[in-house]
């Protein structure tokens, strides 16, 4: 099954946590238990899991900054564009948990993320689940 | 079908390889092939695949030291946790290696192993199957 | 369904995308959806998604270069081997996308590829379909 997600983000730079709205894709699944694979359609923006909250989703994007460095760019886009297309492949853009009884079996403090690198825009995530 | 594994880890930051132990629950499949998704439920420990040994792994946590900045971390908790966070994150949490004959198809020199970054602790994977 | 694709690299690090040989086989697959893994079989090569051409493939080999530091390694081989586990590992090595109608659901600007961190070599890339 096949289904996707709609993100607004407001922010040039920011974190969204979005596990309830899987879950919400979840309650439809017959299936007990298998895989959800959640794959952002983008370059400038990226998945992953991770705790969020408490300032952890500040020292991300501070950690992002320091990471990928000032280099000059031979991209023919603006330069915080191509700044961020290096962000995104570096984090990845498909994540694949397993479910069972329409909940990710994520750790108590795990949460699913979209990293915003080049908002605001509307992104679009595929959630794909199999058995 | 979804099983986990218990991995025991000894010091505060560690690589343990645990491929022996995904293909022990793989014997138990009777499909043919398919695709083993293993994924931890921490926020402090992350999964990868690549070589292990002869330094490789000492090598991965040195690097990870530079990679992830000295900054002033907002996190509540200590400096060191939300480090751990970021490390974890970066490198992924999930990782889905296709199966053949009870094997991963891994390469020759390819492990599939656990970075506990915030140890020693007892940390749980999810081995989840599909065809 | 499992197959295998090969990838000739001229360079000793390189970005090859290689989307088109993955829906070839797309191609030969009956479902009408479901998620394709894709993984490369090597501890000095990666997968990821991205943007490439207009020089961000240069872009990225650079950041690589920057992002993984010159330390000793411990590594018995050649330092630029163990830079180059260091940098597959960091990117990944497994990489799902979902796939309808025999196409990757990839963005506009997406593309699957392969980073050679230690050519010119031959690659094998596993490439698994299930619904």
């Amino acid at each position: 099954m096949i289904d996707q997600i709609r993100i607004e983000t407001n922010k040039k730079k920011e974190i969204i946590p979005f596990t309830k709205q899987i879950e919400n894709i979840l309650e439809k699944v017959n299936r007990k238990e298998g895989v959800c694979t959640i794959f952002v359609r983008h370059t400038t923006a990226a998945i992953s899991v991770g705790e969020v909250g408490e300032g952890t989703d500040q020292d991300f994007l501070e950690v992002m900054e320091r990471i990928i460095p000032d280099i000059h760019f031979r991209h023919a886009h603006d330069p915080s564009h191509a700044w961020s297309h290096m962000a995104s492949s570096l984090v990845g853009q498909s994540l694949s948990v397993p479910f069972q009884n329409k909940k990710l079996l994520l750790g108590n403090w795990q949460e699913v993320f979209l990293m915003e690198f080049d908002g605001p825009r509307e992104r679009t995530v595929i959630i794909s689940v199999h058995e």
